[in-house]
């Protein structure tokens, strides 16, 4: 085996073995699955897919990012992708199609088995971070009037199928495919094999509803701990079932993004492997907000060109006190969002928060412009410009402390994303403050300045 | 019911009326339960703990973070503390008890029962992001010389106890522990009573190792859709089971301390209910390395002084192009290290990663450059002012994008956290190179610019 699998990758697909690709294939583990196909070049992606069954495709589908797989679904012919998409599991079919363009989607479904499409779709309609969402149509349904032999009979019929199901739990409905009870494997164990479903299940199990959102699902298999949870619609029909790691799953990608978002990577996560002018436009889109935002907070300081240019000391701490203030406040949109995602704080609650964070803001605010202010002193000798750089950062701390606190609450509130925005408008705002405390402080003593 | 549920709990907790503290508690959900207890006095907490029995406490303890939990459960004597972690699932009893000071973990561990105590002091030298470390020890688990009979005698007699685990296969082991076999629930259906475990029983059971780290359990159950694995220690002796939803939330948590390690909330999660003096020091032991990187930062501004009083304007661009680089930079980072948390990178493909991210570097500086610099030709009306500021940038996005994507490569090399020390390194050398070639290079044409 060669040093690199995608070069090993690579040179089976280009001597067009199915087989040995397959096998090549085989022996890696996912997170090297998907290394090896994002260095691989797009046309030898292309190749690999048509060798492949599309039960083994989808199966690569599977190990790499969704982002990957959108973009290796996106380069294949429509009718491909169909066969490769009716291999995927429910949820992973709509998280995919949902990432395409309306256009590619469509195309697609429209290729697809008409009853899996039509399921594809319905799947497509819930919001990804509800009950809907996440949930999967593989789950074993039987309808009340059957009997726990018949049920017994199917499992051993259909096990093959069966094992690759998540859900271990056996769901009853009625006959308007309404969820009317449960069963455990093991209930299936202790009654005689005639006895009807309707008179050993559990007759009100617990469900959830199609928009339940993540919260509420955490708190669910928090209190129950159970292997997953029915999903009904407005109806009371059996939509699918949540599994616990999938509420966990949505989590922990919503923690990503938060993450991503940030720092600055909109619009879905990036990869190295993209085109480069669409990683540089997408990272550019986001700058080029900044500059302009930059380009406001900066232009205080042309006002008090004046004052800059009698103490010219002060050109070297307004940067500092730009970059400290923007820490500060970075410090408390994190605390506000974390509370926020673990539900200890409301979006309403803005009083109380400035509270707790004005008096923070304070101690800290003095705290470092005790200590810048002392440098400013000791750099000049003159302890009115320790007192002008020190009171501004001390003031500007609060501002920014306070601001960072509130902003993702205040933009939660108004249904706009707080990883998305807070940055930018924290960082514009403390940056304006921040210039304007020292150049209009430094402004009204100006003779003790020079 | 009053209109904050905190307040209708210190009212009933002041009464001192247990039953309708605990009935209160068990209309709460989880988030709401762990809200009200983070907004009641400490007095108040403590008096609640006192009143709940331990079991009814735990309850509440697996509601609230791990950071509450820890901090509530410091504030007790160390017998009620024992008495409560006893009856936490194991994996979470390490994860709490490694939250605490050795010194109060210790005195928790010598009042439980000795067979607990020993099991968690196991547990707590596995490392958290491994099998080990997210295991529980809630297992069924049968010798290979007992019979299908003897097992389901066993589950029905202890169904109440087997309810509460999360894990669905029955493991066999030999006369030494170790790991010899695995049955599915289904497989007790169908075989004779008399049947001994060693003939029905799955026997090259799929299995970890206790020290598989989060990628290689992730990848696991990414290729075997099974509800746990257990986990073996190095004498191939059972020692637990890790679910997939285990799994997940271990990579969540993972993903929730990057994002505060990258916004300055270092040393645990933070929430607004600690102490104040706490949260305030752990905030600015962050800041005060940053105001130290700043100074360093700002000196070099100090040292091109002359060329600063002579052309005033530059000093409004400064904070502009060190605000900018620094989020050039962050991008990156935040591309690195989702990449190498994906494992589509690794930390000695420095090159790799520094030739994709030089070019877009190049691009992104060079549209950026463009940009700032038109608007400082403009401002002045000076086309040599746009040079030097265009210019600027353009050199200082190239550095910020290319080290911004090497740091996290390298700092994880060095077994550093990227998510902590990838900001301040990254903003400190963006700051002094961006500060240096606008002075520079002003300098160095300095009579065209006056």
């Amino acid at each position: 085996m060669m040093d690199k699998p995608w070069d090993e990758l690579s040179h089976l697909i280009e001597q067009a073995e199915p087989a040995r690709v397959q096998d090549f294939l085989e022996q890696l583990s996912p997170t090297e699955t998907a290394r090896a196909i994002s260095r691989i070049s797009a046309s030898d992606q292309g190749k690999l897919f048509a060798m492949l069954s599309p039960a083994e495709a989808a199966d690569v589908i599977e190990d790499v990012s969704e982002t990957q797989a959108a973009d290796l679904i996106e380069e294949m012919p429509p009718q491909q992708a169909a066969a490769i998409i009716e291999e995927l599991q429910s949820d992973l079919q709509a998280d995919l199609l949902g990432e395409l363009d309306e256009e590619d989607a469509e195309a697609i479904l429209t290729r697809m088995d008409p009853e899996e499409a039509q399921e594809a779709r319905q799947f497509l309609e819930y919001a990804p971070d509800t009950a809907g969402g996440i949930m999967v149509s593989e789950l074993l349904c039987y309808r009340k009037d059957q009997t726990i032999g018949e049920v017994l009979a199917d499992l051993q019929a259909h096990r093959e199928t069966y094992a690759d199901y998540h859900v271990q739990y056996i769901y009853v409905t009625d006959t308007r495919q309404r969820l009317a009870g449960v069963l455990r494997m093991h209930d299936l164990l202790f009654p005689s094999h005639s006895s009807l479903l309707s008179k050993v299940m559990i007759k009100t199990p617990l469900k959830v509803a199609v928009n339940a959102n993540l919260e509420e699902l955490s708190d669910f298999f928090e209190q129950h701990k159970l292997f997953g949870v029915p999903v009904v619609d407005a109806k009371g029909r059996l939509a699918g079932v949540v599994l616990p790691e999938a509420v966990e799953e949505a989590t922990r990608k919503r923690s990503v993004s938060q993450f991503l978002g940030v720092s600055g990577i909109i619009g879905g996560e990036e990869f190295r492997t993209m085109p480069l002018l669409l990683r540089s436009g997408r990272r550019l889109s986001w700058l080029s907000i900044n500059i302009v935002l930059n380009i406001v907070a900066a232009s205080v300081i042309a006002i008090y060109q004046d004052t800059l240019s009698a103490v010219i000391a002060l050109a070297i701490f307004l940067p500092m006190i730009s970059d400290m203030s923007g820490c500060s406040g970075n410090q408390a949109v994190a605390v506000s969002m974390r509370e926020l995602t673990l539900g200890l704080v409301r979006p309403n609650e803005v009083l109380r928060v400035w509270a707790k964070e004005a008096s923070l803001g304070a101690i800290n605010g003095l705290a470092l412009g005790l200590l810048l202010g002392g440098v400013a002193f000791l750099y000049k000798g003159n302890p009115y410009l320790g007192l002008v750089v020190g009171g501004a950062l001390a003031a500007n701390t609060l501002v920014a402390v306070s601001l960072g606190g509130l902003l993702p609450l205040v933009l939660k509130r108004f249904k706009m994303d707080p990883a998305l925005v807070s940055g930018p408008i924290l960082t514009t705002v403390t940056d304006m403050c921040g210039f304007f405390f020292v150049l209009s402080f430094a402004t009204a003593i100006l003779p003790r300045l020079m």
